[in-house]
């Protein structure tokens, strides 16, 4: 059975286990190793409130070799304060000892998710991450191990892989992602996973990290916020046959391209296990003034939860999604304002359409469909990702308590 | 009986009917007439999408003295191009015609609320004015009957009246709002009529207006967003034996104050009411840069969901309102932010605090508490308020079908 999980790229050992963090018995620390050291790039949440483990990764990241990533899901050891981030700068101090004398505890990254506001009980971190460092593998099962120890309120694993051809060798890219709530899409929301064995040099690895995050996972909205603890890490061991990728040259665009690809595949998969989404939708604002104001007026179509109600009625109310962009303070001609649901014109220059209820229900009920709205005034054009707005979201997040 | 409805003041009539706007059977034409005329004020939606009857009534407002309101539930008449227009003059036209030959159509104001992009069915609305001008009278069962008539996912007829003495006169104030979704504070959400026999000037009266919906009115948010239909009117017969208010004299301070709270009544009404609401909070920040960085904080506390759902479940989850405030793009000092939940201190000083559980949910679970957080970076402080996020939410608008 061919490896479709971070451990598929050569040159990367990962494993997961159930430390006592989460009360549910459920996988809670997770880690990913490259034992030769990684070339690595990162993206970190734009919020004002870090975690520890974020400010502590924005700092080793700075490293030129990353050894491993250490993570823990149940607790975001965010709001914890000084305490917080010595807990934090512990677990890179413990898994760089468990690795060996090679890795320094600045080449380890360290990423949690949880509860806010809640000391990590050191007790179990640290007994959680040396049974994790006695189980490190490269197999599948060890890949799959870890995926399960990122999860939250997440119902599946998050897996994607990518393989291209470089210089007549195979590259692989694997990814993995955790969702559900805290979604928005301002700066590299969630955490999110990457290895390849390709030999990127650390500048374009950034590069291309950064361009496909922006597209991708940045562009999913579920429920317009982005936490404390989010982070995207891409770690590069150099280890595949194929020659290195040190220019923007054709080998690059081509890494760029696989790599957009399987991030495009894990914010589908997230969006579709976000908390109570039963589907998910894209909206592509055009003729806009500029690229922000479309950026804007997506965003706020898909943020909207009228519209998001909407969607998961499998209703075709279109006056909400018009209402939404009306009052996104954006630039636009009512006149000449229009919208269809996926091929379905349903509001055409400042009026509605005769359309076909049950096709265009029919078209809302799938599992994806896109919203494309034209604002009448400009060139610029924009997107962003949504999903609907369930019972089941208002039960997830009533009923989860601190 | 105390008339406790928009008839209490002097000179003023009223009637709600059905017309068969609503396939519930539900009123749905209301009217409002103040048949000497009556001085006037009013604020709009700012969304750029505006129903037709908005375009009217911003034309209308102009005229020296308002004679009628003519209202609708049912449909929305926005999005409905030019002959949406029509209608909405032809309803003003027709309510000058009932009235006799004082009033013009250019002196009658006109209101819808209800589903987006659909035509009136004028014969029902034409058949409803006719009926409605009929039952024109002074009592409060008339007033009740309006009230009704602007009502769409409501469960609660809102109602409010204030009394003051002026020169040793009785003067009142009374006014009607209806919810329940769609509701964002950007400007006059919703539709709200007040009514009042005292005898203010038009220029007074527009700033009273104005003053008093700015705190009150446009701080609730229920689902962050403004309709297309958005109006609150003023109406002063001038009929009570006060003496006029002409001057911003201490007279016309204790009618602002009376006014500034019967809207508060309204609108904590409104919030109580709200679609799917069990709870109603106020969101205050402190310690800001700027009022409108308050205001944008206390604002994206409010609409965050997670809050939202957290205020649903009685849960004192303070760190997701910690990661609203820090997402919200305003500046603070992570080290001096602090939060509580009316007087219990939950985070203080970028530190949890240790504090009675069960306490903090009981305040949650009250119809009305505050959620105060200072940004520990400067003077200035905003307020919003907001309301809890229920499966009934869900309900009501993924089955509100078009």
């Amino acid at each position: 059975m061919a490896n479709d999980t971070i451990t598929a790229p050569k040159g990367f050992l990962a494993a997961g286990v159930h430390a006592g963090i989460k009360a549910s018995g459920q996988p809670d620390i997770g880690i990913l190793v490259c034992p030769t050291g990684a070339r690595a790039a990162a993206v970190f949440t734009t919020n004002k409130i870090t975690s520890a483990p974020v400010q502590v990764s924005r700092q080793h990241i700075k490293s030129r070799r990353i050894f491993a990533v250490v993570v823990n899901s149940g607790n975001a050891n965010a709001c914890t304060g000084r305490q917080g981030l010595k807990d934090a700068m512990e677990m890179c101090r413990l898994a760089a000892a468990l690795l060996g004398n090679k890795a320094r505890p600045d080449q380890i990254l360290v990423a949690s998710t949880g509860i806010i506001g809640h000391r990590l009980p050191m007790d179990n971190v640290v007994k959680g991450i040396e049974t994790a460092c006695g189980q490190l593998a490269a197999t599948p099962s060890a890949g799959l191990a870890f995926s399960k120890a990122i999860m939250t309120t997440d119902r599946k694993v998050k897996l994607a892989v990518r393989r291209i051809v470089v210089g007549g060798e195979q590259v692989t890219i694997a990814g993995t992602i955790k969702g559900a709530g805290m979604i928005g899409p301002r700066m590299a929301t969630t955490l999110c996973f990457l290895t390849t064995d390709a030999a990127v040099s650390s500048a374009l690895l950034a590069r291309a990290l950064e361009a496909a995050i922006d597209q991708t996972v940045n562009r999913l909205t579920v429920d317009g916020h982005q936490s404390t603890n989010d982070m995207a890490v891409i770690m590069a061991s150099g280890l595949a046959d194929a020659p290195p990728i040190n220019r923007a040259d054709g080998a690059y665009r081509r890494f760029c391209r696989a790599l957009l690809e399987l991030c495009q595949d894990l914010v589908v998969q997230m969006g579709l296990d976000a908390e109570g989404a039963t589907r998910m939708f894209k909206v592509v604002v055009t003729g806009a003034a500029t690229r922000s104001q479309a950026a804007r007026a997506a965003r706020a179509v898909a943020d909207y939860p009228l519209v998001k109600c909407a969607v998961h009625g499998g209703d075709p109310n279109w006056g909400r999604i018009i209402c939404a962009v009306g009052s996104a303070g954006v630039d636009l001609n009512p006149a000449r304002l229009s919208c269809r649901l996926d091929r379905i014109w349903v509001f055409r220059n400042g009026s509605p359409c005769r359309f076909d209820r049950a096709a265009a229900s029919s078209v809302i009920k799938r599992p994806f469909h896109t919203i494309t709205i034209s604002l009448g005034v400009g060139r610029q054009s924009d997107f962003c990702y949504g999903v609907d707005l369930s019972r089941e979201y208002v039960t997830i997040n009533a009923d989860y308590h601190t």
